[in-house]
């Protein structure tokens, strides 16, 4: 027996999260697909950097955008490993990111289906498609590690 | 009789928001100030930079933290011309910005007095004291005069 394999974007995006993890960042991962391709993948680095907007969403986003050569990001995908904060999820609907697949959803700082609510407030012009909960085990997983081990 | 003047960071800001107009970006301008000096400025770029997370109040942020090695600007104040979208306050928060003080309310986009109002969440870990509508006239009339001649 078998476990279905995560959807290629997600394990892309857990790869990322742990590569973070390694560097002493939180281990959070995102990649941008278009029409079926990665074209960006970056995990969280707001110390690294010294950049407390470098989220790996902001940082895909960022990415993506200069490959396009365009700031508008339509018909891409975002696969993320946590609930975007109010942010990032910001960032999503400036990005105009068709669909957006996260893993774990994040009640303390999450502000998709949690606070902020950023895509269900009435001044939103963009709303992606939001599909949630795969490889939520194993991003939690990552994060509840990280944290204990930082104790 | 003389008007009493804006506070000079917020006369900063609008000669980035005006800057940013000659550049054909919306005129948005940003001033990021810590103990009485100017250490960032910015105006919308997203236009130019190919990046739809360049709001004014992102890139001087991230200059400024860049400036103080640090991703963190503790006891730094931020002056922007409009009301912070929920990208730009989530931001704000994550960047420990100790004081606020914007131009215009922006009942369409703007995410501190209106829509997702992310400083009063209760998920919110840090919020700036907030002061507004000094320079309101002009910083509106910046906008309104942009999208006038963009009809």
């Amino acid at each position: 027996m078998s476990r279905w394999p995560l959807p290629e974007p997600m394990q892309l995006a857990l790869m990322e999260a742990q590569a973070g993890e390694s560097a002493g960042e939180v281990p959070i991962g995102a990649v941008i697909v278009k029409d079926g391709k990665v074209i960006a993948a970056a995990h969280n680095q707001p110390r690294g950097l010294s950049d407390p907007t470098a989220h790996a969403e902001m940082l895909a986003i960022r990415a993506a955008a200069q490959v396009l050569g365009n700031e508008r990001l339509d018909g891409c995908e975002l696969w993320v490993t946590l609930e975007p904060c109010p942010m990032c999820a910001g960032a999503i609907s400036h990005a105009r990111i068709g669909k957006l697949y996260y893993a774990a959803s994040d009640p303390k700082g999450g502000a998709v289906e949690h606070g902020a609510r950023v895509f269900e407030q009435a001044q939103c012009l963009h709303r992606p498609e939001v599909y949630t909960g795969m490889g939520e085990a194993e991003a939690a997983g990552l994060l509840r590690q990280f944290f204990q081990s930082r104790r």
